[in-house]
């Protein structure tokens, strides 16, 4: 399912420990999300069973996990230690004593930090499981474990890279298909083409759809709209974002075409916006921080008088996951560094009216930015 | 997608604030997971914007919500007003606030409690939420809201089991073409099987296939295990373990079939387990507890000589969620009322040679238990 072999998980797991030695994290505990596949290659079933991987700044790694999915795992004995769970034990528990002991070693990096341990705890896991660590360990701080693990998992590997250049590439065939008018529009539900887009999805080589958003006439203009039983009609914008994920690796990919002839005032909108998002895709320079791209679309499109219209940050991390480290919005200072993968998708929206999205995946190289989207951002009248 | 109306909502609303308020908690906090679906007919969208339902025990609640994904939520001012948030804003405060103001009101509930409010969060709320609303409201004590909504929800309404009657009977008609044969196994690969039955319960009415089981041979005594590349053979156990979600409830069956004749041992497996299933649902009567269902089951297997090889409980309650109350479980005390509706689903897993599990949605009626699958039990012999 990822691309990552074992070799490339032990020098993870290196700099994961340099990580949470440099942060004074004690104990990093995994669960959802893509942090332990990442480390690990097994997913966690998101259910009611805990599924947590136990890793000591400085001792053996434990992966709890219910015995009857003990068998999907992939044994991986140099990276951690396998300790499955019955029915009638508490997993809980289980997890408490090991990072307990973990802890003891542990201690040492923080006790200068005042009492008590530090844990780090994937950011997906449930409530529920966090509440319970949390009275089974009274002393412990917690923290989100994106923070060790997140600045790692934005900059991604040769062998990533390739694998998000072959989602966006199957995800541009799609968007081909809708730029050519193959995918047709006027006259069919919102809700037809969203599902007619992911079956080209996963016709062109992904495992999976995450979303398929078809928003059209006024609800162009909702920018996470569910795509519902609404007819498309000529004379309208329609926004189509979608993505899903192949070996591992998402796709995220956002085209604006029309129904027909567009009005002045859209095509207006629409030349703003194409120009917004180069600029952002050019400052996307390594050592530029993130905030700064964000500005650099923001920018041209309060110059253009639509600021108040562009209601979201321009673009987020992708690899593992849809959305992840870094995310191209104002207040983040990080610099970008070569292999941050992350979207580039300014958007305008008029209530009520119509909008417009154009959404890349940019990677930051160090010989400039790297589009891994080609499909073309000129206008595109369709089913005329 | 919900087959609840705005009254049926608005009475869940007050049945919750009357359970809240028998189990002291001020505040009610829904993120992700069915919670605030089934108050609210709004799913959150499972992505680091929070999306938060503030509920105080005796005050309005809010719904917190990025703005860029507020034009999907169906107003219902009666239940919650709407509280979109900017990208600029931090939710996590805004929850706070609102959620301070609403504990005000609620302390006389909790006063004689001790220190501080209780607030109750989704069970399924991201860990990096938790986290961070704990740093914001430092003397509230947390518990997770399945505490206080899912003893309501096990409830279904009539409405409700009309729904996963319809989803049951789609996911039927699947497993009677796998007993038909109509689904050839031997020669193809676990993944290929699995994606087969995931397109028929597409056709058949789901919206979205949950999970697809397909062990053959030695996988078949991995209970969760993940069909991969290996291609089934004559002569082999083939556990088929699916379900979607139509309309939004749930299906969940398991049918195991043998690809060829089977072995005498593979048979007295699977008249055991026949019997211990039909036990469990004979046991599931209005008033017996839930862990004396899952004995029902185990006693059986285990007079068998087998109880070591029934590795996992034997059922779990099923609705919006496909995993939820009630479980049938050693341990749980709960007794079954009308309206329960859970999965009997008793397996006996050989390590490394074969396995078998049988699997029917069952509904707790003041007439007695109702199976919701009607597809035949008998052990079927297919690709001969």
């Amino acid at each position: 399912m990822t691309v990552s072999s074992l070799s490339v998980r032990a020098a993870r797991a290196e700099r994961v420990r340099a990580a949470m030695a440099a942060a004074g994290v004690d104990v990093l505990l995994l669960s959802l999300g893509a942090d332990l596949p990442w480390l690990t290659g097994y997913h966690a079933m998101p259910l009611e069973r805990l599924t947590m991987l136990v890793m000591p700044a400085d001792g053996e790694a434990s992966l709890v996990v219910p015995r009857l999915e003990a068998p999907r795992v992939e044994a991986d004995p140099d990276l951690f230690a396998l300790r499955p769970w019955e029915e009638s034990e508490d997993p809980v528990a289980i997890v408490a004593a090991l990072a307990g002991a973990g802890r003891r070693g542990g201690l040492s990096l923080s006790a200068g930090k005042g009492s008590g341990a530090s844990f780090a705890v994937s950011d997906r896991t449930w409530a529920t499981f966090v509440l319970a660590l949390q009275a089974a360990l009274p002393d412990v701080s917690w923290r989100p474990a994106s923070g060790v693990t997140g600045p790692l998992r934005a900059l991604k590997d040769e062998a990533e890279i390739a694998a998000l250049a072959a989602a966006s590439a199957a995800a541009d065939r799609v968007a081909a298909d809708l730029l050519a008018g193959a995918i047709s529009l006027a006259g069919r539900t919102e809700r037809a083409v969203s599902e007619d887009i992911g079956r080209r999805l996963i016709a062109e080589g992904h495992q999976s759809v995450n979303f398929a958003i078809v928003g059209s006439g006024p609800n162009s203009a909702s920018p996470h709209h569910q795509p519902g039983a609404r007819v498309i009609a000529p004379g309208e914008a329609v926004v189509c974002d979608f993505g899903g994920t192949m070996d591992g690796y998402c796709s995220d990919i956002t085209r604006t075409v029309f129904t027909g002839a567009p009005p002045d005032e859209f095509v207006e909108l629409y030349d703003l916006l194409v120009e917004a998002q180069a600029a952002a895709v050019a400052a996307a320079e390594v050592g530029t921080p993130c905030e700064d791209v964000d500005a650099a679309a923001r920018g041209i499109i309060t110059s253009g008088g639509l600021g108040a219209h562009f209601v979201h940050r321009t673009g987020h991390g992708i690899g593992l996951e849809e959305h992840e480290d870094p995310y191209i919005v104002a207040g983040n200072p990080t610099p970008l560094a070569p292999g941050h993968a992350f979207s580039v998708e300014p958007g305008i929206y008029i209530d009520a009216r119509f909008g417009a999205r154009i959404e890349d995946i940019v990677v930051a190289t160090a010989g400039g930015p790297r589009s891994l989207n080609r499909v073309d951002h000129a206008l595109v009248v369709v089913d005329t």
